[in-house]
Parts: structure tokens; sequence; C-alpha cells
């Protein structure tokens, strides 16, 4: 195992994988006292450029944020169905924390460092700004991880 | 769901159960590159005065945390075998995040409130300076609820 491997110790996301985000997002909102946030779906493959354990991935997926300190956010992810790493979850362990999610420089040369330490990348993609990237920390960490690079 | 029910919006830990806490505390630490936290046992139930599901519960668990944050911990908690909700999770689900923390005043309204809504307390306990509940979030936040109440 890496030693700061990723250059960072803070968690700045909790992913959470449901069915139906306009439904979780206004009760996660209720419970925390914030105001319901807005969801939006993923952009299109095009766009994302998007890689699900090798293979080109037009999946997408429903977001909204509700923000649970200075520097972490929940996420609320729901999948579209088709294969990704959200929909691979749902799938088997159904709704639930899927990831927790650190912001990085250097994607490229990361994920060639995680993969040697025996944490493999299970999808990316690009969205406005910037890049993500999930390993597969779950032998280790018990979870899986995501890289997030703004530019 | 009650709106704002717990007076905070703030997660402070991500809870992680573990088969061996002294393992993964080391891997966690190096992956983050903070420094290796200790660990300790929970008390005894005479101090704890822990139940679980409604009865007297002698379980323990050894504890280590990591500060992934200004306001939020990873808490590493490795079950002892006796019925818990740590084991519990352990022996459904393996190992992985159990729950996420929030600070609260007034254990006994909140479980109450909580109560009310749909969310059963699991488990609650005693430590040294507070107290700790368990509440069961799943149907709709999809993890279990704990909070923390400190003198």
């Amino acid at each position: 195992m890496g030693k700061g491997i990723l250059g960072s110790s803070i968690v700045t996301q909790i992913g959470f994988i449901v069915r139906d985000v306009d439904a979780s997002k206004k009760i996660f909102a209720d419970f925390l006292g914030l105001e319901e946030p807005k969801s939006f779906w993923t952009g299109d493959i095009e766009q994302t450029q998007s890689v699900y354990r090798g293979k080109p991935c037009p999946a997408k997926a429903k977001l909204a944020f509700l923000k649970v300190g200075d520097q972490v956010d929940i996420e609320l992810i729901q999948p579209d169905g088709q294969p990704s790493v959200w929909q691979e979850f749902l799938d088997e362990k159904g709704e639930g924390i899927q990831h927790i999610a650190f912001q990085i420089k250097d994607t490229k040369g990361k994920l060639h460092a995680l993969g040697e330490i025996g944490m493999p990348t299970l999808q990316t993609g690009e969205y406005t700004g910037g890049r993500y990237s999930y390993v597969d920390g779950l032998k280790d960490l018990k979870v899986v991880i995501e890289l997030l690079e703004n530019d």
C-alpha cells in the first residue's frame, strides 16, 4: 500500500447509490434541514468519454449533492440501467454508500500508481471542468474510491 | 420525514466495520498519508450500559479513528463476535461502511422523534464524556445513522 498515494487525506464526497434520486434528495434535504438540491443527468458519452471496465460506457447517472460539512458533500447517484460502476453496485448490493471521494492531481499518474498496489481502475469519465475515476479499494479499504481532478 | 430533525447537517464520522482493526488502521493510515492511530476496546457493559435491540449488550468493539477533514473522521470498528449492531453488519454485509454520524443534543428526545418517523433505535451506549445511539435509517437514508452527544 503506497504511503499517502493520493496526496490528500480529505474526504470530499460520500457517494450513495439510490433508485430514485428525486425522491431521495427530498428525504435527505428534509432530514438534514437543507434546501432541496437540484438533480441533473450526467452528459452523453461524446462529452464524458466514459470507460467502464475497459469498454466505452454510454451509461448516465442522475445526480444531486447535499453539503454535509465545509469540505464534504453527500452525492446521490441514480443509475440509468446501463452497465456502469453505479448500476453494478445497485444490482449487487442495493441502495447505500458506494464510494468516498478525494480531490487529486495527475489522474493518469495516480491511476497507474494505484493499479501497482492492487487497486485497479473501474470507471473513468470527464465532466465540465474536470474528470473522475473510480478505483477498486474494496480489498484494502472496504469501499470504492473516487478520484476527482478539477482543472 | 422530520425537517432538520437532528439539528445538524454536519457528518462527523464515516464508520467502517472491519474484521481486524489493527491491520486496517495501518492500511488506511498509509493510504491517506496519516500517522497510524492507536486502537482501543470499548468499555465493559457496567460502563457502557449498552443496549442492542432492547436487550443489555455486553458486546465490545475495537476502534481506531483517522482524521479525513476538519470535521470528519473515519472510524474503524472491529466487532468482538457477540451480538451488536456492529456484528450484525459484519455477518450480513461483510466489511464496509456501516454508518454516518452526527453530533446532537438531547439523545432521548431525538430518539423519540426519529422513532416517530420510522427510524427505530438499534443500539445505545455510554462512553467517557458522552453517549452514542444507532438508528435504523436504511429505508429512507440507505444507511445506519449514529447520534453522538458529548457532555
